[in-house]
């Protein structure tokens, strides 16, 4: 048996055929075109899965599920999107109307819930019940796992965790707060930091790994680092300095067996990990203490981690839509 | 049938008789004597129970289980205390050990978890199943109930809600951290803000309300309020808009069904509350959305929440040790 995971994003519907063993047997990929209505966007999407189904050489009777990973509010029990910024769906019943186009059960989250339970699944968490992860890209995502479930709150909102202060009066954040950590620990952040740090440092060794100041991305603070900018690497203290603060905020409320950083940012490994456990072991609560700690690590699935997560929700809810 | 529950403090054990409707038909304090070694405390604690039993009239054998709520890091699973600070517990089977001297199966949990409980089981937060208690009184406690059942992370160390920064690099905090919350929103904090103010305004009706500057507390800045005064209303301002950012804090991450603010200051009641809901209404993640949004209350228990708590325990966890 297969499970089909989708993921639908403001560009791209992205859907893969997953195996028993949680191996991507095929994906596809089309334009999302969100413009489109909720009908045709559901044609979409079911069309996309069907061409990868196709490529796989596995029929519709060989698929157990379809997941789909949305980004928004999703109440995930009833199968519906409550709230979508960038595509329409406003109590949207998602689930329902893929079920009727597919015969299938099918199950609906958040994608970056989704995506946390691909690396519970299948990823960097396998094997974790009580799992944080954080994602450093153009905002700050968070996904919750507890006790092998995606929490998300009774209204489906919740798992904010960019969405929380630590520099109270600080930044502007897009969501209406000041000084919210996704203000300090996004790749927005940084590349914004890294921004100012060049215009303050004209000589500086960034100049020579970015010279178009329009083109820093999240990673020229990091190479110029490591090239030897004195500049940059105050640039990255600060930047990791920030996280660790944030970091240390979820260990003390959840103390999950283990915490991820996703996105981005997640790539320079090591670099960011190795300061980071240095700030965790003298901040968090309990660090004293003989007791068992968080680990903490970087997501490993990328990309994937969307699909693998979409195709396992099956397993977390009632399928509350039969096979028609 | 009648339940157990005990409330071991620093100073008094207390112990309760609850029925099945969750009310207390009798209670007995005595004097905890931390210095003592386990096995003592225990026995005293033991005694407690003993001597409440007698003054309700109840016999062991009507008594289903006890509970135990302890003031430090708790693994309720194995019935373990891992570690309390004022008291000589380091993984100390208290659960075995009670359970041994009474023959009834025991429980046990940390205290703020065990007071949040009782509120979900009898008080405020009855009916509810996501739920978030925030204590202010000495520091800022918190309890995190999900799926009706206590959350406290892989090593029990969790729900320290009151240990994450709202203020970078700010206050220092007992934890060893800077700018937690509890250095903000605890009695202790708005004690050292309203001395602050006194100090500073020597005019103020503050005077009138706590001539005694040694003698102010978590009331005299409230109380000077109410009589007018303006020093005073800076002060409850500002302590409530600290308090308001790590409320809103916790609802991104959790969105919990209703969130509960109990401890000393949650006397306050619509003083508190009212201010409150007007930051909460504007700066939660989602409030401007046609969604369900989180209740704000008080807990209504009293001391009365961590014997009914206790004596609940019962009900979330496998009894690991049967009656002998």
């Amino acid at each position: 048996m297969y499970q089909i995971g989708i993921d639908l994003g403001g560009t791209f519907i992205k859907a893969g055929v997953v195996d028993e063993q949680n191996k991507i047997v095929s994906k596809k990929m089309v334009e999302s075109h969100v413009d489109a209505d909720v009908e045709g966007l559901c044609t979409r999407m079911v069309q996309c899965a069907v061409d990868a189904l196709t490529e796989a050489g596995v029929t519709m009777d060989e698929v157990g599920s379809i997941g789909v990973g949305v980004p928004g509010a999703v109440d995930a029990g009833r199968g519906v999107v409550v709230y979508c910024s960038n595509i329409g769906f406003r109590n949207t019943p998602l689930a329902g109307i893929i079920s009727q186009k597919t015969g299938k059960p099918v199950y609906v989250q958040n994608d970056a819930n989704v995506a946390a339970y691909g690396e519970v699944v299948a990823g960097a968490a396998k094997g974790y019940k009580d799992v944080i992860v954080v994602t450093l890209g153009t905002g700050v995502g968070g996904g919750i796992i507890i006790d092998g479930k995606i929490y998300s709150g009774f209204n489906s909102f919740g798992g904010e965790l960019g969405h929380t202060v630590i520099v109270h009066d600080g930044e502007p954040c897009p969501c209406g707060r000041r000084g919210c950590l996704e203000s300090y620990a996004s790749a927005t952040a940084l590349i914004k930091q890294t921004r100012i740090s060049m215009r303050n440092h004209t000589e500086s060794r960034l100049w020579n790994i970015c010279p178009d100041i329009s083109k820093i991305d999240g990673k020229t603070a990091f190479d110029a680092m490591r090239a030897g900018s004195k500049a940059a690497t105050e640039v990255v203290n600060q930047y990791i300095n920030y996280l660790g603060c944030g970091l240390t905020n979820f260990i003390n409320i959840f103390q999950p067996e283990i915490l991820l950083i996703g996105g981005g940012i997640s790539k320079e490994g090591e670099t960011l990990l190795e300061p980071l456990r240095k700030i965790l072991s003298v901040e968090t609560y309990g660090s004293s203490m003989d007791a068992p700690k968080t680990k903490i690590g970087v997501c490993t699935l990328r990309n994937d981690a969307g699909t693998i997560g979409a195709a396992n929700l099956h397993n977390l809810y009632e399928s509350f839509i039969t096979k028609g």
